[in-house]
């Protein structure tokens, strides 16, 4: 693993410059004791109300800075990577941000936050600041551990507390109820990879196929190794944990991921999640998002609130902090009705014995030359375009009898959908947008050539080829042209094989099946959807169909 | 790398429904076709502006059903993994989304999403469909490509197009703004590592150090293989091309994760970014976040489009997207100024004889016993307790004429401050904890017993230990018990030494140093903080001072 820095020095001082610069305009503002003191405060705050500040670490982001903000934290002091702030930088902050309402620290349980968060809040309150201290113990890995870590509930804590404190509440009550939460809310995280830290020697104590539950946001070890279970069981074992922790009643789920782990991957841990006993009990959602991570450790976190309205009501408050993805009401995914397609597929067949006639000679032509196909298409392609043009020739003269022969317009369409429906790949997609644009164009009043150079442009603008790329473009360009230009049947079709013939002198395919192959694969090789189209062009001449 | 799924053939269909599960009640829903028609849809859409479709393979996310809401897309498309979305199902949404007023799809450059969206879009508009498509072709990984891919710069498109649909614009105007912006983005990304896909072995073909220029979304391999430099200088090179391909002029900056950067690694490339002539042309930046992704791909790529007003203010317009982070004006970071804490820890000198002789004693006795407690540590610790106090010891002594010692509050104060200066770890945040609260409570009238139950209870507090887990907690304890109940300082020292000497048969220990520790290298071992302090009121009992 290498990573995006320039010296492990002052990578925490940098990403938290970048992150200032490309925050909303005169929302943040850092103190200026930066970059040994690194404090991200909010740039409203006038002290007015309860503070409160956390922070501790760094390697957790978006936590603390990104939760910085109005309704949600005052300050986040922002210690280096997996370290403790200083007691100094805790303590300015404090000094920076607390009135005569005084603040609340919110601290993570591990032993150098308490403590340096404990001192400076101590020498704040000897110089006459009131200040309280909630700690946040919620990681359940350890049954009855002693001293449980603290991990991604804080943020529930961050935002009650925060929402508390905006609503102008004094600080017995901030501190009080951010000390409920702090005591309510219950974790658990698993993980299949290992953080790795900008200037140390990445190491994995992990196997493929191995994950461990009871993880800590810092590469501690897990609790428990063991072998990766479905998403659905992941989901029911961390669930019944927490449900072993838990009270009855409604709970808020906190779904984070821990950095490294795919969005698509956390959508499908929540659909597991929801499934449970827990989820069932869950009336609302924060997440799945990067909330509390450990660098770009693959894992997930999932923590439990229990709810009582005024929690509801102090989650779901408005709050300026992108990083909270806000406590969503969890609901049956929304349905809305598929259009009637089918309706729009049926065409009243009509009969023309020359439209038919004409049909049929191209299909004939095609299944004949199946085998002369495919073997062209062996040299430069996968071998099968001789076969993926026969079966649609078969597929159209089976169902000749039931299109609206004598409508060319409605004949294209129903063509069209038909060779997309049973042809694999490109060439069937390109020849049925080339059909459906005719027919369209038929459908306006347009004339034959002008139908056809429509659907020519389709297959051109959705293809991205041009004439000279080897494909089945370079005999139906100059084809069309010669219908354009009066020309009749037998010389489109004679224009169409000089064009095919010619791709064999094509030694660049910038489109198509060939243009992975080298100058030297194709040389005299002539392309085989472009021979395709000469073939069906003759066909037609020689039926004298239109 | 191992994955959080069920089956590989559900993965993008459980995540989708968890994604809306969790999404804001009432802004999404799904087509009914769901899972075959996999296409997410704002739930309050009545089909009178012009409709904005995109969407393309999954494992891009939150691309692209997480950029679906008032004033971005109406409806995305999801394929599978990294393959385009079927014919059908392009087809459905358009019908499902498309009223009077059009559709516009945007579409990245992949010849799979070109031809599906493209065969729907006609045949969408044989049924009457108003439908316009534009692709999207930002990356200038190769210099003058025929083809080249889209990649995250298709985000400004969406937002743009998304602006003036909702705004009211015609189908003409939307989609005549969607291709100017489409036109003018450009991008370029870099990459440390190839993504994962679940059910697939992982497979890498970059060694530590190395990084991709160039890279595709779908983990193509990049255009050039170099060694990782510095984000600085990956920074000035991914600028320098950009600045290669743009006119002159102010630009918006979106900077993408690519999945698995962790963000404290994107601040320093947003902060070298910023940096760079480039950085000093741009007026506002999107991100960094992740918004177009390639599952866990560790890297970052950039868009530049060059800005006008009309531009500034789609992009800045208010949408009801979590996934889109704004475009916010960039400007210098904002600093509030250090408090001024020098003063507050200038205390005036002040004499009183017996209080200086009490506290030299018990600096001398902790110099004195330095190589016995070093020796104790040395068996359950460290091996540097001894040191650690004699330091503190040396320190207050030499600065003993300068402290408030007839102040007893603020004379502690003063000691708390040059402890948790002077002394290294746990022992001297605790102990300057510990006098710094003491302090407080002597300021605030207590008595010496009740002043020291203070400095205490916050030393258990902030600490967490508690007596019995062998720390200073288990002399320090029973001597404050003992001055509480009037005992006298000769009973505390003994006290303290009781304590002191228990702690050899505290064969557990929860707390502190020894934690790690089997009870065999216990046993018999008394804790040498626990000594410490022991000695240290045996020297105040001695001294007679208090």
């Amino acid at each position: 693993m290498s990573h995006f820095v320039n010296r492990r020095d002052t990578v925490v001082a940098e990403a938290i410059e970048g992150f200032l610069s490309t925050s909303r305009p005169g929302a943040l503002a850092r103190l200026d004791g930066f970059p040994d003191v690194k404090v991200v405060v909010r740039a409203d705050w006038d002290r007015s109300r309860v503070a409160i500040v956390s922070g501790g670490g760094s390697g957790h982001e978006p936590a603390h800075a990104g939760f910085v903000g109005r309704g949600a934290l005052t300050a986040a002091v922002c210690g280096d990577i997996f370290a403790s702030p200083t007691v100094h930088a805790v303590y300015s902050a404090i000094v920076a941000v607390t009135g005569a309402a005084g603040c609340v620290l919110i601290v993570k349980n591990y032993a150098g936050d308490r403590l340096n968060f404990g001192l400076a809040a101590e020498r704040a309150r000897a110089d006459g600041l009131r200040v309280e201290m909630v700690i946040v113990a919620d990681d359940i890995a350890l049954d009855n551990h002693a001293r449980p870590r603290g991990i991604a509930g804080t943020l529930f804590v961050h935002k009650v507390a925060g929402h508390h404190a905006e609503a102008g509440a004094p600080l017995a009550v901030v501190a009080a109820e951010a000390a409920r939460v702090a005591k309510a809310v219950k974790s658990i995280g698993i993980a299949t990879t290992v953080c790795t830290i900008p200037g140390q020697a990445a190491h994995t104590r992990l196997d493929a196929g191995q994950a461990e539950l009871g993880l800590g946001i810092h590469g501690e070890p897990g609790i428990e190794r063991i072998a990766l279970p479905l998403a659905g069981q992941i989901a029911a074992m961390m669930a019944e944990r927490l449900e072993r922790a838990l009270p009855q009643g409604p709970v808020a789920l906190l779904i984070n991921n821990l950095g490294g782990t795919p969005d698509l991957e956390m959508g499908v841990v929540c659909h597991s999640l929801l499934a449970t006993r827990l989820g069932a009990r869950a009336s609302h959602v924060v997440g799945p998002t990067r909330m509390m991570t450990a660098l770009d450790m693959k894992g997930i976190s999932i923590s439990a609130l229990p709810l009582d309205d005024s929690l509801v009501h102090a989650l779901q408050a408005d709050c300026a902090v992108a990083a909270w993805p806000g406590a969503n009401a969890i609901q049956p995914p929304k349905l809305i009705a598929m259009p009637r397609l089918e309706s729009r597929v049926a065409e009243p067949a009509s009969s023309e014995p020359r439209t038919r006639a004409a049909l049929l000679a191209v299909c004939e032509a095609l299944i004949e030359h199946e085998a002369e196909l495919n073997a062209l298409d062996a040299r430069v392609g996968d071998g099968d375009t001789g076969t993926t043009f026969a079966v649609a020739a078969r597929t159209v003269m089976s169902a000749i009898d039931s299109l609206p022969l004598a409508q060319h317009d409605r004949m294209c369409a129903s063509i069209g959908r038909r060779l997309s429906e049973i042809m694999g790949g490109t060439s069937g997609v390109l020849l049925s947008i080339f059909a459906a644009a005719a027919g369209r164009a038929l459908g306006g009043g347009a004339s034959w050539p002008a139908a056809l150079r429509e659907g020519l442009n389709q297959m051109r603008f959705y293809g991205g080829a041009a004439p000279g790329d080897r494909t089945m473009l370079d005999a139906l360009t100059p084809a069309v042209e010669a219908l354009e230009s009066g020309a009749g049947l037998e010389k489109a079709a004679r224009a169409a094989r000089a064009g095919a013939d010619a791709t064999a002198q094509m030694v660049s395919a910038r489109a198509g099946r060939s243009s992975y192959l080298a100058a030297s694969a194709l040389k005299g090789v002539a392309d085989p959807g472009a021979v395709a189209i000469a073939t069906a062009f003759e066909a037609i001449a020689r039926a004298g169909g239109k």
